[in-house]
């Protein structure tokens, strides 16, 4: 469960910009906020079928978007490769150099 | 025209899987087989127009993308840092790190 929260988590960052209004209300509050359904039907005043029904498609809908655009696969590959990076370069060079290019890749890692 | 293409072309690469068969098939022959509009009517058995029409839609579903997902933006972004990044490296440890290093920026280049 809490391995299908961080990778929901994650597709939300990834896709919330193609997703409607209403969508990203009930997904942030119950994957970011930790709401319960409950809280959620409550706060919206519809049922807690409404909400779980939306939620669940909406998590179709990311998965689907990440079949087409591995944006988080690709994300997984390029943090690994850049911490890779990272350990190689310390030590091998002068540290003005080692701070360029760990700088660098700061700013890599801080693109995704 | 010809950077209009080239953005077209970058974009079609990112996000043609969010595209239908039809506006891929139009897309690929207009922009990256350099087809007429009449010749992909012709191919199609449909007017001229309609083809027009259907790409000029794309395009701006493409860029409606793109204004959502940054994946252009991003991609060139990146590209910037890993050819600074690259040069850096050059000629500042030894040749089996410098190697290793480059490996991983070429591999971190290729996830684009």
């Amino acid at each position: 469960m809490l391995e299908k929260t961080t990778r929901m988590n994650y597709l939300y960052d990834f896709y919330q910009e193609l997703l409607t209004g209403k969508q990203r209300d009930y997904m942030s509050l119950y994957y970011l906020d930790d709401f319960s359904l409950g809280e959620i039907a409550e706060q919206f005043s519809v049922s807690r079928q409404a909400v779980y029904d939306n939620i669940k498609r909406t998590e179709t809908i990311l998965e689907q978007y990440e079949e087409k655009l591995h944006l988080y696969e690709k994300f997984q590959k390029r943090r690994q490769l850049l911490n890779n990076l990272a350990e190689r370069l310390k030590g091998k060079m002068t540290d003005e150099d080692q701070l360029c290019s760990l700088q660098i890749v700061k700013e890599l890692n801080e693109l995704d």
